[in-house]
């Protein structure tokens, strides 16, 4: 679509308009226009009238004078912000001096000869023209009033974008998308199903899918190759602030690849979107990490790489220490790990560094954190007199902290020391501006491990899902270490945030079975989550692999948005609610009676 | 994407494959490749065995040759259909007079160096080189071997083609497809809602979207201006043959247009689709005809027009004859009507006539069926003594019957003889191959009735929804004569099917309230369902207007199926049970507990 907005030219049938508030240049100076339009400002000026009219496609002014009559005149007076008007005039030079040079259309004026009031505006509680917004939960309430302002238009024309030129890609590179159905089985495994109940079939249920994963495997096995799909998903979990319960995800299968294709093809369409919607040259390959190495470095499998502070390990040094919140740890076989906060040392004040103990105290469980500010080459903080000169030498040498400079040391589980450093480096890095915020770092995590741990049901847990293929060279392990086994599976990380992942699969009945038997699950089980897919296996699967991305994520950080409902058009809050329709809402009782359910309880108001 | 099939050039990480089954011509002679595929047929000939791999781009031959040595050959004799191999070897031409015109490889040959078995498979209850097929449920159940034949691939490639043409062209006229939410209010209007109960508000409840019409509205009143989707839709009813629970379609709602915009706007579209899948030239505009003239002309809203036989009307000649079974129906308000079905009147016996009889009879209610023979100028029939000689010239002269043809007259209320006429003239049409079945006819039908009386409840229902426009030349008819009253509505009809309708909305506050009072839906219940709308209405709402097409039936339709199941990878039964995954499905009862609901009764087995 040209910038100036479409021109409404292609067709004869011309009914309202002519032009949109985007399409006027000087070339159309003296022709008669017509254009219809929101009301976006009036200003009263001497005898004049100036009504700017607005569309998706850009803003008109209209100027209206005495010459067209006092009728028109007295008209454009009565008209309120947010009134839909047709207006038929003349394109004319705005006069000497005039000109707007920041509008597209800043070149001309549109002297109306004839006015229609298409409708009347209630005085809206969000304006598009007026930067104040009210609450989140206004804007959600009357979100067509929202969906005016320019920023959330340009969130869906970038979404809209974004969409079609992955497709295109998609497409041009041999990828058939096909429809896989929303009412599926339940298969409870990882997040809640939302359930749809049957009237056909009493006491039974649909599911809504939570992925197609079980789909596009199919597909290839049935023969499809290349597979896409842009899914809407579903998960009913309790909502974090950059969850939705129904969510977008770009779904994709490939069969005959190894991981490596799998990349290689993501990285062309990742540099592809890149280009065409930022206008950024990616480098490729993108860079790759396994994520043994990315929680070593970073305490993350995502990563933000916009920035440097890597973690460095003081654990061998710390067992070499009087200090007991050091070696204490250390030799308990947890870890000592630091992070060097470059040149803020006086930007930190005890009780801004009271805060951040505060923080990893509360939010990773952290058992504290120790502080040192680097001033004259030596090390000055409440604990310093607790090491010799030749430790705060040593601590010096492996952090490689200069003057001014702040090393923060998180002594803990090694699970812990990731968590806090992950959580302190991102945090003050935002703080203190170490990165562009309008930069953008992709980067491509591998080798995940297969198995977690469930404290919980004391068993192993898929880390990915039980159909992801082990890395062929550690298949022993299975039997003598299966945490030491890592899986084929790829996560792509956008400025420290996972836009998604995938795996290869499992295209063998046996490895399979073996499988399903570490996680414990057995074969009646098995059977009934997932028969169709293990007979599927039994019938000429070819190797393959997939990964899916999460189009809202993708879309916000493209975009630079900071909420993930500003890319969304009619979004739910965390509660589950659309406060626009009010869903979720109450149901006659008939409908409940056809689906042969009832009610066990009602919401308390 | 190229017939030849996708080549695999783009990126550089090829593990498994070098070139599809589908890519080798001639031009490849003696490079050395790796394919991959399914075991499409073993021919044992001579020393020879030659093994035919195939993929979704094509099939290759293999020839195993006693050079190969005798393990390579020993591996290939141990093959069996549908086993997944990987190839590796050299491209040679076929022996003088082996090539296979038929073939897009047929000039080549790959003479294999290696072979791996990749995976085995079972017997198949479904080949794809088999033309005999087992029952449609045994395909339902194994859908991913069914897919795996030409015909569902053909299928699934035409659906992707098609709805990718359709995004271009829409995406090349400035629409925005914005997504709109899956999990919505429940509305009860129409057909019956699929629900999703909240688990987070017990006793609320979610409603899968029947459409996304007031969405799309919505967007409208929010400035999008044109907007495209192509949603998934769910309807609760019970299945006819080409129904789904769950539908795709092509939802488009424009603003600042009237009906004439939206139809030559999708003119072009259907034309761009029909040219760039099936190479047909469409003459625009599309022809269009008032429904009220399709209904004295074919009886039907949704007539097929690649034929003629038009009803042909008798009721004033019926008034003035003595034979009761026309004179009653004609005087007493009612209709006599007929077509004549050309040539066919050896076609027909006295038993095949009979047979009509009955099928106006049982699936129309009609009370009978009066058919003349025309022979030698006159008519021959049971009933032709009951007519004068002047009543013989008359029936001809009015019908334009010809030695040979057939008339066939019903007589009974204007529903009736439209429906009956309706079947007899498509069936007939059809015995008699009146048209080529691969012809295809677009029209519009416009101007509908704006209510239809329900007689169960007493009142007027809204013909399309409650938010359709009425001619704004019939408005005073409202409060005089809402019978008389046409909507701004608009019905795209292929080939004899509804493809797809729409109708210019209601914009204007007052008047939706009127049509609401006429709907006899009172202003509590109008808030409770649509309150959101109603309220949005109010803050400049822009004229504007919409249309919906039926994406699987629009693909049956272009690919001539004769089955909606066959243009949908997965799809339900009429009992709407997926036999694959076995969904709807029993759920654990701790599910249902978080949900706060219980199952009131349970599936008879």
């Amino acid at each position: 679509m040209p910038a100036s907005g479409y021109e409404l030219q292609d067709y004869k049938a011309i009914m309202y308009r002519t032009h949109t508030c985007g399409a006027l240049r000087a070339e159309h100076i003296g022709q008669e226009v017509t254009i219809c339009g929101w009301v976006d400002r009036i200003r009263n000026q001497g005898g004049l009238v100036f009504v700017n009219l607005r569309d998706r496609y850009g803003i008109t002014q209209t100027a209206f004078a005495p010459e067209a009559g006092e009728d028109l005149l007295e008209l454009a007076r009565g008209l309120k912000m947010e009134y839909v008007v047709q207006v038929t005039g003349k394109v004319c030079a705005r006069p000497v001096g005039q000109a707007n040079p920041d509008m597209a259309t800043g070149e001309i004026e549109v002297r109306p000869t004839q006015m229609t009031l298409l409708n009347k505006c209630n005085q809206p509680p969000v304006y598009p023209s007026i930067p104040e917004l009210p609450s989140e939960d206004v804007r959600l309430q009357y979100r067509y009033l929202d969906l005016r302002r320019t920023a959330m238009q340009d969130a869906l024309m970038l979404r809209h974008r974004m969409i079609k030129t992955l497709r295109d890609y998609t497409d041009a590179h041999g990828f058939i998308e096909v429809e896989t159905p929303m009412l599926g089985r339940s298969t409870p495994e990882g997040a809640r199903d939302y359930l749809v109940p049957s009237r056909v079939h009493p006491g039974k249920y649909y599911a809504l899918p939570q992925s197609p994963q079980l789909y596009k495997q199919l597909l290839m096995i049935a023969g499809y190759d290349r597979y896409v799909q842009l899914a809407r998903c579903f998960r009913d979990e309790d909502l974090r602030a950059d969850r939705q319960p129904e969510f977008t995800q770009l779904d994709i299968e490939m069969s005959f690849v190894e991981m490596e294709d799998i990349l290689t093809f993501m990285d062309g369409m990742i540099a592809d979107l890149a280009k065409k919607i930022l206008g950024l040259d990616l480098q490729l390959p993108l860079s790759r990490m396994d994520y043994d190495e990315a929680m070593e470095r970073y305490g993350s499998d995502k990563p933000d790489l916009r920035f440097g502070m890597e973690i460095i390990d003081l654990t061998e040094f710390a067992k070499t220490v009087d200090f007991q919140v050091f070696r204490g740890p250390a030799e308990a076989g947890n870890r000592v790990r630091a992070i060097v906060v470059p040149q803020c040392a006086d930007k930190y004040s005890r009780k801004a560094i009271d805060e951040l103990t505060t923080y990893v105290k509360e939010d990773f469980k952290a058992k504290g954190l120790v502080w040192f500010k680097v001033e004259n080459g030596d090390i000055a903080s409440p604990t310093a007199k607790k090491f010799t000169d030749e430790e705060h030498k040593k601590i010096l040498e492996i952090t490689g902290a200069k003057d001014g400079d702040m090393i923060l040391v998180v002594a803990d589980t090694f699970d812990i020391t990731c968590a806090a450093l992950d959580g302190l480096r991102r945090r003050l890095a935002k703080e203190l501006k170490l990165y562009d915020p309008k930069s953008m770092s992709f980067s491509w995590i591998v080798s995940f491990p297969m198995f977690e741990w469930n404290e919980e049901d004391n068993k192993w847990d898929a880390k990915h899902h039980p159909f992801t293929m082990p890395q062929p060279a550690e298949l022993d392990l299975l039997d003598t270490a299966p945490e030491k086994v890592h899986a084929v599976a790829y996560d792509l990380v956008i400025n420290g945030f996972e836009a998604g992942g995938g795996t290869v699969r499992i295209h063998d009945t046996n490895l399979q079975a073996k499988i399903f038997k570490l996680l414990n699950i057995d074969d009646q089980t098995a059977h009934e989550r997932f028969g169709f897919l293990l007979d599927a296996l039994k019938f000429g699967a070819p190797p393959h692999a997939g990964i899916a991305l999460g189009v809202d994520r993708l879309v916000m950080l493209f975009g630079g948005y900071d909420n993930i409902r500003d890319v969304i058009a009619f979004p739910k809050t965390a509660r589950a609610t659309d406060l626009m329709t009010g869903a979720p809402g109450v149901v006659d009782d008939k409908q409940l009676d056809e689906l042969s359910i009832q009610n066990t309880r009602k919401e308390e108001n």
